[in-house]
């Protein structure tokens, strides 16, 4: 029988998790007080900003524990949090983690999961300085608070994109949601895990370093990271930016293993695309003399595709909306909450 | 029926949420961006640490929601976040609120959770700067990330006690404890929830306020807040300054209404005040000649009594041990997870 936190206790988990993080952490100079005490305590760096987000994931509505090991669960948790602070141009510093875990969670399972958080943090050179373990009542819960930071007043908003503004997206948004599907359709076909769609779900990636440039760059007008699919936030660009936008279809971004996969799934690729997705792209809006010179920062930063997708409209009667110049040719207006085929 | 969360949905509730906070909340200048974008960002302010703790709540094992109002809930867990900002000696600024909600609790309830956090964070002009809902898979959980601020390099830490300090404590440790069981044995007992006890169960204080001043005194060696019980943190300071301490029996704050409550429970009063409990107060200790004078800090900062409970002692063979001088005569081991009176 591994050993269990019930078996160790609350403060011999602390005390391990300690140790833990001493071994596989760096410890920055403006780091005062890091675990241990009743806070952590930090010296802001002169000039900067400073960034807090913070997302739950819950055992059965955002991860299922039998598709997804802990190492691979605590990096996700992890990117999904960086993507965040990536969207507003910031870079991460400070991560707070609280769980919930049931008594008879495996000790070795939590190391894991910890070995997943620094793993994501390490690339910032950014620390876990403190948090919160709790036996859960039920499903189990990791919550992540991020701190990050950015030179004084250059975090890129949503709500500041303009009419005429340019629409870009990274990557290749909808992956992600294609490999969760082939991951729920057939959970025991063998090298499942090695498909490069599955690995985009299970292993996401973040654009921090490309966001942190594009803030840096000043060529922006408006930026969020794809969480709520690349409709949805478009959508919240929309609705804080109070503008509209229209995309068109022919410049979307599917790659051709999302061609291949929708193919085998008997769906159509733009569901994955505009439809609820976990991949972490970002939505860039700048004016269009700009667009060149961002996809050059983008690419300068990593080996991400950029792709222009459309373009922002003047806020009519009804901001917000979305619609898209399909490529057998009429204006469809999409419903934010996923492409319909048959919507028109 | 009241509406739900189910009923008005994810983004609805965010909303309705920032409506009201808008309407309770004052919003620092400081607060760069508040909530609705991928990040809140804020400036800090120069010359100031930061501190940072998180503290989650989750229902069946924190609280029982059949014994506490949704009001009363929100104040107690931002109360606890508070409190550690205050055993550091600095005041809390903005909290992220995560919660963990069934989709069948009325939105209602939801509100009452947020108007209790406002409430407790009022006084000190905190505002919720950001957070995250999501439906959570069993037992909902309330989980608080506070951000607080004290001049640079004033925290006051547990780990820095030293032998022949004096160790105070605020109020009456084990009054919340006594609540509890008072609750628990009789939960229908007309009138239960005017009685002094249940209330302090239920709506504990913070110390918050004494502890920023203590901290700008300097008078202090070190500080933590009661709430793994007197002896479980003392046990913390012991550990963390590698320092043993005794303490006096006769010198123990019990209160009239601690002594009545035991008497008719039929229990050792003292298991409330050295066990486990949920009243937040504080340990202070500190060179014997600045006792005096961190009393009138204390008392000056309030109504709450301090009491002089016993002695840092040097490492012995033996760090962390806590001794008790008994009332009748002889000195006592004293076991750290609760006092049991048959315990030599």
């Amino acid at each position: 029988m591994p050993e269990t936190l019930a078996d160790i206790g609350e403060f011999g988990l602390i005390d391990r998790i300690e140790a833990l993080l001493q071994k596989e952490g760096v410890r920055p100079r403006e780091l005062v007080i890091g675990m241990g005490d009743d806070c952590a305590a930090f010296r802001p760096r002169p000039g900067m900003d400073l960034l807090a987000t913070c997302d739950a994931m819950v055992e059965g509505r955002h991860y299922l524990s039998r598709h997804i090991s802990a190492l691979d669960l605590g990096r996700r948790a992890m990117t999904i949090n960086i993507s965040d602070i990536g969207a507003m141009g910031g870079t991460p510093v400070y991560a707070l983690v609280s769980l919930g875990l049931q008594s008879n969670t495996p000790v070795e399972d939590v190391d894991a999961l910890y070995l997943g958080f620094v793993e994501a943090l390490r690339p910032f050179h950014a620390v876990i300085m403190g948090g919160n373990i709790t036996s859960s009542g039920g499903a189990d819960f990791i919550d992540i608070t991020l701190i990050g930071e950015i030179p004084a007043g250059t975090a890129v908003r949503r709500s500041t994109a303009r009419p005429g503004d340019v629409i870009l997206v990274t990557g290749y948004p909808g992956e992600a949601a294609a490999g969760l599907q082939i991951l729920l359709s057939d959970p025991s076909a063998p090298g499942l895990y090695d498909h490069p769609l599955v690995k985009a779900y299970i292993n996401p990636s973040h654009r921090a370093i490309e966001g942190a440039a594009i803030a840096r760059s000043g060529l922006a007008t408006a930026m969020i990271d794809i969480s709520d699919g690349l409709l949805g936030d478009l959508g919240h660009i929309c609705d804080e930016s109070k503008v509209g936008a229209w995309l068109h279809q022919k410049g979307l971004p599917v790659s051709p293993s999302l061609q291949e996969a929708a193919r085998q799934l008997e769906r159509d690729p733009l569901e994955f695309v505009l439809g609820n997705s976990d991949d972490y792209e970002l939505i860039i809006t700048c004016p269009r003399e700009n667009a060149e010179q961002i996809g050059s920062v983008i690419r300068a930063s990593g080996s991400v595709a950029v792709t222009a997708i459309g373009e922002i409209t003047a806020p009519s009667e009804d901001a917000g909306v979305i619609s898209m110049i399909s490529t057998d040719g009429p204006v469809r207006r999409l419903d934010r909450s996923g492409w319909n085929h048959f919507f028109q």
